[in-house]
C-alpha cells in the first residue's frame, strides 16, 4: 500500500449502516472516496479503530498524525466515544474542542463531531448538522428551512446561523419497510416510478393525512383487483407517507424558504412534493455539503492547534 | 400412528404463516388441535397435501374420504386452489359448491371457502368470512360492526346477515415491523404495558392522525433524552396507531354496535380503545369463532352431498 500522494486530512461520515470516508488535500479537494458497511451498529467500541483502517490504512503517511473528522453515529453512546449532545438553539457547530476517541495506529488524530439535541418536542441528530453546516458555509446568510430527506428525514429551521427547532420523520424506513418486508413488496416491486401517481398521492396525503392507515392495503387490494401496477403502486405509496409527512410538518415549511438536502432521487421527490404547494425550493446533493462541512470543521481544529 | 377415534372432520384455517387444524366430532368438539408454519406464503402448490398430511395424516382412518374444510389464503391464486373471491354485499358464505383441490391421497375430501372482495374502495379478505359466518351463527341477527384486528385488521359493517362494506388495515402488520426492525425496537422492546400511556395515545392518535408521522420519531428521542421506558414507549406506538385506525375507520365504528373477534390481548386493547369512544363493546375469541364458521361451512357440504 501506498500513501495517498497530497492528503492534508481524511473526512468520515459515519452512520448506523455504513461508514464513507474521503481523503483530501489542503484544499478540501477529493482525492479517494471509499465506503463499507461498517455502521455503527455493527462494531463494538474495539471495533471502529479497526474498520477506519481498513478504509484508510493505506492511505496514511507513515510519519506524523493525520487528522481524521467524522459525523454521525460514530459518536454516540452506543459509538466509538461519546460526543454528548448540543442543545438547540445553537450553530451546527460548537466552538469547544471535539470528543476525541484514543487510538491505537500512531498515525491517526480522531476527532468526532457531535450531534444535536431538541429538549421538547424531544428529538436528535447526529450528522445533518455537519451537512447543514455545510449548507450554510456554501450559502451564506441562509434563513429558512432545510429539509434532509433519508432513512430518518430532518426539517430543520435556521435563522441567522442558528438551529432553532427541528423534527425528525420515520418516511424513508417506513417506506423501506413496507416496500421491502410487508405484503405491499408483492404490489410495489417495480423499479420505475409514476409521476402522476405520486403527485396525486402527495395531495391526498396532505390534505387527508388521517386516511393513510386505510390507504396502504388498498394499494394491495387495487393491485390484486383492479392491476394496479407496481411502478404506479409505488409511487403511491411514496406519495401518501410524503404527503403524510407534509401535513405534520407544515409549521416547518408554511410561508418558509425551503432547501432540501439529500440524494438524488429522494431530494428529487421531496422537491416536487414541495413544489406542489407553490413553494420555491433550492436542493443540493448530500455528499459537498456533508464535505463542507467536515472542511469547516476541521478548519476549527486547525485554528486551534495553531 | 393411530386414527382419532370418533372423528367426523377435519377444520382447517390455512393463512400467509401458518396452519393449523382441528379433529372434530359430529358435535363440532375438538378432538385434537394441531399446527405448523407450513404457511401459504412457503408452499408451491404441489406442496399443500404434503403440508397436511404431516399434521392429519395420523388422524384418518383407512377406510373412506375424510372431509376437510379449509379457510383462508390456501384459496388463493397462489394457493392449493383459486376459490375465486364473492363480491359484498353478500353473505359471509355462499350457496354454490366450494373449491375442490385434487389429492392424491384417497383419504382425503378437501374443501376450500373462498374469500370476500369489495371492488370500491378495492379491499379484500380471506379467512375473515369464516370468522363473520361464526359470530353470526354464535350471535343471530347481529347488525353492527365487527373488528377483526390482527396482522391486518379487518373492519366489517354487518346487517340483515350480509357483509355490506369492510375495510382493511395494516395496523398489526406496522406495528411489528416498527417494533421489531426499525430504529423504534431499541426503544420498545418491554414485555410489559403501560394502560394509561396507551389510552392517552389511543386519544393523540384518534384526535390528531396528522401527527403520527411526527409522534414515531419521538419515541426514540424521548427514550434518550428523558428515559422513557420500554414498555411505556410500547404501549404509545401501539396507542398511536390504533388511534389512527380509530380516525381512519370512524366512518364504521360511530354510532355502531361493535363486536371486537381476535386474540385475547390484541382484542382486549381494541376494546379499551373503542370503550374510551364510549362505544360499547363485545369481544370474542378468534379459535371459537372460525371453529363454528367451519362447522357451518361443513353442514353446507353434508347437505349438498345428501
Amino acid at each position: 500500500m501506498t500513501a495517498v500522494q497530497g492528503l492534508d486530512w481524511i473526512g468520515a461520515d459515519w452512520g448506523t449502516s455504513n461508514l464513507r470516508v474521503w481523503a483530501l488535500d489542503a484544499a478540501g479537494r477529493v482525492l479517494v472516496r471509499a465506503e463499507s458497511e461498517d455502521g455503527m451498529g455493527r462494531l463494538d467500541r474495539a471495533g471502529f479503530e479497526p474498520a477506519l483502517l481498513r478504509l484508510v490504512g493505506g492511505w496514511l503517511p507513515a510519519e506524523g498524525r493525520t487528522t481524521v473528522v467524522a459525523c454521525g453515529m460514530v459518536g454516540s453512546r452506543q459509538g466509538w466515544v461519546e460526543a454528548p449532545y448540543r442543545a438547540v438553539p445553537c450553530t451546527p457547530f460548537g466552538r469547544g474542542p471535539l470528543a476525541r476517541p484514543e487510538t491505537r495506529d500512531p498515525r491517526l488524530s480522531v476527532h468526532v463531531i457531535p450531534g444535536l439535541r431538541q429538549d421538547s418536542p424531544a428529538d436528535v441528530m447526529r450528522g445533518e448538522e455537519t451537512q447543514i453546516a455545510g449548507y450554510l458555509v456554501r450559502n451564506p446568510g441562509f434563513d429558512g428551512v432545510i429539509c434532509l430527506p433519508g432513512t430518518h428525514t430532518k426539517w430543520a429551521l435556521v435563522s441567522a446561523g442558528e438551529v432553532v427547532a427541528f423534527q425528525t420523520f420515520m418516511t424513508g424506513e417506513i417506506f423501506a419497510l413496507l416496500t421491502r418486508q410487508s405484503v405491499l413488496r408483492h404490489s410495489t416491486g417495480g423499479a420505475g416510478w409514476d409521476g402522476p401517481a405520486f403527485a396525486e398521492a402527495v395531495s391526498e396525503g396532505l390534505s387527508r393525512p388521517e386516511r393513510l392507515a386505510a390507504a396502504l392495503f388498498a394499494l394491495r387490494a387495487e393491485a390484486l383487483l383492479h392491476g394496479l401496477t407496481p411502478d404506479r403502486a409505488r409511487a403511491r405509496l411514496s406519495g401518501l407517507l410524503i404527503g403524510s409527512e407534509l401535513a405534520a410538518s407544515r409549521p416547518f415549511w408554511l410561508g418558509q424558504k425551503v432547501a432540501v438536502v439529500g440524494a438524488e432521487r429522494v431530494a428529487a421527490a421531496y422537491a416536487a412534493a414541495l413544489g406542489q404547494q407553490a413553494l420555491t425550493v433550492a436542493t443540493a446533493e448530500v455528499e459537498p455539503m456533508t464535505l463542507a462541512g467536515l472542511a469547516a470543521a476541521r478548519s476549527r481544529i486547525a485554528e486551534a492547534i495553531a
